[in-house]
C-alpha cells in the first residue's frame, strides 16, 4: 500500500462537474490499494473575484486580511470535493491549513512553512478516508491565517508529501509534463521523462511555469519525488527526482526563455571602489529586483559601464531613479536601455562534466545572426540576453543544435 | 466608555459599497468613545450560491462539509470589512469563529454555543481596534467548523454581548424595529419602543421574522438588552429587554399571524388510554413537527376526535401516514384537513394580570363573522386557527380592538 499526495490546480476544479471528475480519478487510485491525500487550489477565477473585492475596499489591501479573504477559496473546493467523494460511496474528510496544523511564519501573502502536524491526516487515513487538504494556506503561531503566495498549493502538496513520507507527490496540471522547451514555439519539443531537482529549479526560475520554484526547493530538501502530469489524460508525465548518472549523460536538458526583463546601462561612471553600491542601493531601496549584472572592463579613461536587467514592469521607474545616480556619480555617458530583450537559457546537469557548452551556444546564436548583449552562467546553465524579436529563432536553433527533439539514449547504454 | 456589539445581516453587507457604509457607521459610533465589536453575515446571495454548488455534489450534502463550505461566506465579509476600516484610517482585526474560540457542540448545521473565549477580543479592543467577528459559525471541541443554522448571526451577536458583558447589542436589519403587527397588512401598525424577552420569544415563534428565536433565548438568559434597528436610518428601533412594570400595563403588545401551517383531524377514534401515542408516534418518527393539538370531548359513543396542526409542507406526508393509523385504531370517521388556514395570535405580558383578553379576541373575530377552528393559549398569548382568507381582516380587527395603533401611555403615568 502506497501513500500518494495528489495536487489539482484551479482549472482542474473550476466547476462542480470538474470537481466530480477529480474525485472519481482520486478514488480510482485509492481503489488500486493506495492511501490518498489530495491538495486543492481555489476554483479558477475565484482568487480574481476576491481580489477585486479587496481592491474595492483598500488601495493596498491589508495583508493579514487578504489572507483571511483568499484562503476562503480553497475552503470551498475542499468541502465540495469531500461531498463528491461521499456521494460516490467512499469516505472523505476536508482539512484547512489550521486544522491540519500547517504552521508558517507570519509573513502574510508569502508565508513559509515551518512545520506540519501529520497526526490528524494519519488518523483519518487509517480510518480509510480520503483526506483533502486546502492548498496555499497555513496558520502562524498566533492562530492567524497565512497564505503561501502564488503557486502555494504546489508547495503545500510537496511539504505534505515530505512530512507524511509519501511514496509520491503527483502535481496535476493542464500540460503533460515538463518539456525540453515551449511546445508552442518549437514543434519538436519533447516531454522530459525524468529531470533533476537542480535542473527544474533553474527552469522554474528562468521562466518555465509548470511548477512553483519553492515547491521544487522543498522537494529537493526532503527528497520527495514529484510527478508532474496532466489532469486530462492518464499518460505518464515528468518525474522530478534526485540527480542520477543517466541525467549527467545528457548535456542539455532544456531551453527556456523569459521576456519579462529589460536591460539598462549606465555609462562612463568613475571606476572606483563603492561605485556599485552607489548605483544599486537606491534601486534595492525601491524594492526593484535586479537579475543579471555586468561591469565592463575599464576603458582606460578611468571610467566603466554597468549593465543590468530588471523586470520589464520596473523599467521606467528604474531609469528615473538613475537620474540622481548619474548626477551623484558624475557618470558621463548617461543611461541607455531596452525593453525589448529576451533572456534565453540552456539548462542541464551534464554541463558540470562537459566543456564547451557555452561556446556552442554562442556559435549557434552567431550563425543565426543573433547578437548577444549579456551573458551569465551557473554550474548547470548558460543565459544570454538577445533582442526580443529573435526569441523563436534562437529557441529553435538551440533546441536543434543540442538535439533535444531526439529521444535521449543514455551514454552508458550506447557504450555497452 | 461603552462596549457595543453591532450585528449586520447579509443585505447590509451585500456588496463592497455597502460594506464601506457599514464600516463608516461603526466608526461613527466608535468615535463617540465606544469600544466596538461587529458581527457580520455572509453577503446576501452567497449562501444560496454555495448551497447550489453543494447540491450539485451530493443529494443531501454531508453536514460537516456543509459547515466548512458555508462558513467561508462570513470569512469573506469580515476580511473585507477590516480592510474598509483600515482604509478609513482606523484599526481593525477580523476573527473567525474558531479564532475567537466560539465553542459549540458537534451538531453540524444547527450547533449550539457552549462557551466563548473573550481573551483575543478583549486584547484587541484594548489596543483600540474594532473587532469584526464572523457570525453564524463556531468550532467544536475536535476543531471541526460548525454553523448555528438560520439566523445564527443574531445568536453570535447576543452570545458575544453576553460573554463580553456588553452594554448593548444592536441588531441591524432592513426594518425599523419590531412592530405591533405586519405594517404591510395593517397601516396603523406602530413600531414598539420596548418589548420584553418573553413577548419577543412568542412573537418570534409565532411568525415574526425580525429576530431569531435562539438569540432572544440567549439574551433573556444573560439579560442582554437587544436593540433592533434599521441599517438605513439613525432612528431608534425596538429595545428587547427584561420585563418591567410599564410593559405589564399594556394588555396586548402585538398581533401576529402564520400561514405556514395546515390542520388535520382524525375522527371517531376509540377514546381509550394510549390512543394519542398511537397517532403521534409515527408522525414524530417521520420528523414531522406538530404544533397545536386538541382532543375533543368524548361524544358519548366511546369515540373522540383529534385535531392538530403541522407545517403546510408536511401536510400530504402526514395525511398519508395516518392511513395506517386509521386502520390500526379503527377510527370510524377517517381523516379530514385543510391546507388553507392561518394561526393568528395576540401576545402581551399584561395578560398575566388581566382577565377576559381571550374572550375579547373571540368576540372580535365573531363580530367579523370569522369562525375559529382551534384555540391554544399560554400565559402571555392566545392563538386561534381561522380560515386563511380572513387573515388580513382578523389582523386589522384585532389591532384596532386592542388599540395597538395608538401611542401607549403607561397606566402609572395617567394615574399621577
Amino acid at each position: 500500500m502506497a501513500l500518494i499526495v495528489q495536487k489539482f490546480g484551479g482549472t482542474s476544479v473550476g466547476n462542480p462537474e470538474k470537481i466530480k471528475n477529480v474525485a472519481s480519478r482520486v478514488l480510482g487510485k485509492k481503489n488500486e490499494g493506495n492511501q490518498m491525500v489530495v491538495v486543492l487550489s481555489a476554483m479558477s477565477g475565484e482568487t480574481n473575484r476576491l481580489t477585486e473585492f479587496a481592491m474595492a475596499m483598500q488601495k493596498i489591501p491589508d495583508t493579514r486580511e487578504m489572507d483571511v479573504l483568499l484562503s476562503s477559496g480553497e475552503q470551498v473546493t475542499i468541502s465540495l470535493f469531500a461531498m463528491a467523494v461521499k456521494a460516490m460511496g467512499d469516505d472523505c474528510i476536508s482539512l484547512l491549513g489550521d486544522q491540519v496544523k500547517i504552521v508558517t511564519d507570519s509573513s502574510h501573502t508569502k508565508a513559509r512553512i515551518e512545520s506540519i502536524d501529520t497526526e490528524k491526516i494519519t488518523a483519518s487515513l487509517d480510518e480509510g478516508k480520503v483526506v483533502v487538504v486546502a492548498g496555499f494556506q497555513g496558520v502562524d503561531e498566533h492562530g492567524n491565517i497565512t497564505t503561501l503566495g502564488r503557486g502555494g498549493s504546489d508547495t503545500t502538496a510537496v511539504a505534505l508529501a515530505a512530512a507524511l513520507n509519501a511514496d509520491a507527490c503527483e502535481i496535476f496540471t493542464d500540460v503533460e509534463g515538463v518539456y525540453t522547451t515551449d511546445p508552442n514555439m518549437c514543434n519538436t519539443a519533447r516531454k522530459i521523462d525524468r529531470i533533476s531537482y537542480d535542473e527544474m529549479l533553474e527552469l522554474a526560475s528562468l521562466g518555465a511555469k509548470v511548477l512553483d520554484i519553492r515547491s521544487v526547493t522543498f522537494a529537493k530538501q526532503y527528497n520527495v519525488p514529484i510527478h508532474v502530469r496532466s489532469t486530462f489524460t492518464d499518460t505518464e508525465g515528468t518525474w522530478v527526482v534526485e540527480e542520477d548518472k543517466e541525467m549527467e549523460g545528457r548535456i542539455v536538458s532544456g531551453v527556456t526563455y523569459n521576456r519579462n526583463e529589460a536591460r539598462i546601462t549606465i555609462s562612463g561612471v568613475p571606476d572606483q571602489p563603492g561605485i556599485a553600491t552607489k548605483i544599486f542601493t537606491p534601486i534595492s531601496n525601491a524594492d526593484i529586483i535586479v537579475d543579471m549584472i555586468i561591469q565592463n572592463q575599464n576603458t582606460g579613461e578611468g571610467t566603466t559601464d554597468m549593465t543590468f536587467t530588471v523586470l520589464r514592469s520596473d523599467y521606467e521607474r528604474t531609469v528615473k531613479l538613475l537620474d540622481s545616480v548619474v548626477e551623484s556619480t558624475g557618470a558621463t555617458g548617461g543611461v541607455q536601455g531596452s525593453e525589448t530583450i529576451t533572456k534565453i537559457s540552456i539548462v542541464g546537469v551534464g554541463m558540470r562534466n562537459h566543456s564547451g557548452i557555452a561556446s556552442t551556444m554562442f556559435s549557434v546564436l552567431a550563425n543565426e545572426g543573433i547578437n548577444i548583449s549579456m551573458i551569465s552562467t551557473s554550474e548547470i546553465k548558460v543565459s544570454c540576453i538577445i533582442e526580443e524579436k529573435y526569441t523563436e529563432l534562437a529557441v529553435r536553433a538551440l533546441h536543434d543544435a543540442f538535439e533535444l527533439g531526439k529521444d535521449y539514449v543514455a551514454v552508458e547504454e550506447t557504450l555497452v
